[in-house]
């Protein structure tokens, strides 16, 4: 963290020929962030400043670093990741795009570890512009997953948003339908119910979160007329879960679910399949959703829209789920320090029991930490 | 049709422990609904007396009646099916509710089919209680499409609303998500597409249907990196729909297509699986939504919630979605009777071709009807 408090926050420029430039520029014009953080943007000084004309965005003044170190406070600082003939095409895929968004995504990582910068939001990519090597990911989630991880840990992908409050954690994310079912494993569905939990309560600051866990099948299976999977896998997790104390509920039916305004009454929910959880996610959160990316030890957002070539270099692309992605990741970070800080040094539990004449125990002998 | 011209519209009492009468009832409150149609509940006037006095429902006059043809305007004119005994529980599934629900279903279809009722407007069910040699389907669709349809018809399932104006349609009803997959051939969507598109000319009154197909797979299968259903059926479809002009278009990848509002600019949406369809629809519909059985040669809708036990007998249940059920059943008879009346005698199609020259040519050698 930078010596004035600010977290730097680091923005990859993602598709150069989609509206990442665009959104991340109208995204800073907003001074709160300014208060809160220092932008470091990885792309092109070039690129930047032929978005800034051709879509006559006000933005803040820019200045060129070589490192994120140099960052100037209240600036739109940016770290050249590209040559200066890297051409620009607005609305087309091209490999050149591809290349130069990974330019910028792998500076950013080795910066996010090296700790030059806070946390890491990433502008939108094309994924197929961008295979090669090094990348060979279905998208960001994995790849991070891959860079930023230990060995064994895992992301989960939470989609998020504020008003209304919605968390949505997928069980499978980039899956073919065909393949749904059989990665809905009781241990699968145990562990992605733990991480949720997790992450409701170290990146969300919940104390007690209230899972939902949504069902596979239609109707939730119809008591198993439509589907066994509740019975073998979603049950029995949720039941193991909630012997750990973990605040789980379900199966739901997805539809229901939504339809009644159900949700409103959990702070996170847990979907078994992509378009499960965010055909209705992006329903109710209609372009002001996050995409967090949990369980790492680095924070990551961005928003929840692609590069959207239709509206490329029109100037009409909507900052708001870039602006709420920025927000996002400053508020994780925040949210994580303070939990680790809570967490550092506890109190060694003391327990109290019930005997049975009914009177209270308060137990100093234990000391299992449980 | 009666002779004044106002529609019979049946309507069965379902699950006699869940929201059904309440619904019915407060529906039928609605004298603008009472000035298009004469209602003839197929249920008890005693279960009907026992919810009016236990939920303190204002309603029409009872008319207890033996068969539709006596039921009288501006009544609530009720068809006793089940035994003067049958005892209410509300919020309880019993099987004794099951039994109700099936004799009220029984013998509004057979009024259906012998003409005394135009239309059927069916409350929600308990499949479960249902089951029986007579009843061995999941659901009212199914069970409407063995006993109304001619062999080999079927019936499709479309989800609609007015407010905002959304149509959708399911390729898979209740099918386990294991099994969607591999429902989705070519044939399959192709037959779906056609129907829907019929159903929006001849139920909707749309003169020319632009309808969206949803994808499989998340992102619409990234060009075959996520699944192959959309390179191998549901593109394949669309193309050989559109050969016949049918005005598909598609694959949508679900959650964007309801996120970005895209569904507005279509008439109909075909989705390939209960929840991919439903979860958003409910989400936007939010208790208005019916749902219509269309393809069969009688016209049948209902509301989209179920029985509701865990709020039976409380008096708070909405009738909304009830009394959208009626006006689509009524909306959608008329919209059929005009559209048959005007294909009825159809002029011979005149053919206008260029040719080379660029000049129009009104061919009327050409005898085929296509």
């Amino acid at each position: 963290m930078a010596d004035n408090n600010k977290l730097k926050i680091g923005i990859t420029h993602g598709d150069i020929n989609g509206i990442g430039y665009e959104v991340i520029m109208k995204a800073l014009e907003d001074e709160a962030i300014l208060e809160l953080c220092t932008p470091v943007v990885y792309g092109s000084a070039k690129i930047a400043a032929f978005y800034r004309k051709a879509l006559e965005l006000p933005t803040l003044p820019l200045n060129q670093v070589q490192q994120a170190s140099e960052a100037r406070d209240g600036h739109y600082n940016i770290i050249n990741v590209v040559g200066e003939d890297t051409k620009v095409e607005p609305g087309q895929p091209t490999r050149t795009a591809g290349e130069a968004a990974m330019a910028a995504l792998e500076r950013a990582v080795a910066d996010l570890k090296s700790g030059q910068i806070d946390v890491l939001v990433t502008a939108p990519i094309n994924k197929h512009e961008m295979q090669s090597d090094t990348f060979h990911f279905p998208g960001h989630t994995e790849y991070l997953e891959s860079s930023l991880g230990e060995p064994g840990e895992k992301a989960l992908m939470v989609m998020c948003s504020e008003a209304p409050v919605l968390r949505v954690a997928l069980l499978t994310t980039h899956t073919p339908i065909a393949r749904v079912a059989q990665t809905v494993t009781a241990e699968a569905v145990t562990e992605k119910i733990k991480a949720l939990d997790a992450s409701l309560r170290r990146d969300f600051g919940v104390v007690r979160p209230r899972i939902a866990v949504l069902a596979l099948n239609p109707h939730a299976g119809d008591q198993g007329l439509l589907g066994s999977e509740e019975q073998t896998a979603i049950i029995p997790a949720i039941e193991a879960v909630r012997k750990e104390r973990i605040e789980a509920f379900g199966p739901y039916a997805a539809d229901g679910f939504f339809g009644n305004g159900l949700f409103s009454r959990f702070d996170g929910v847990l979907a078994m399949y992509h378009d499960q959880g965010l055909a209705p996610f992006k329903t109710i959160a209609m372009n002001r959703g996050v995409n967090l990316t949990a369980g790492l030890p680095y924070v990551r957002t961005s928003p929840d829209h692609g590069t959207a070539y239709d509206i490329a270099g029109r100037g009409t692309a909507s900052p708001e789920s870039m602006r709420e992605a920025i927000y996002r990741a400053i508020d994780t970070y925040r949210c994580r320090a303070s939990y680790d800080e809570a967490h550092a040094n506890p109190l060694r539990k003391q327990y109290v029991e019930k005997n049975k004449k009914d009177n209270v125990v308060l137990d100093l002998t234990r000391t299992d930490d449980k």
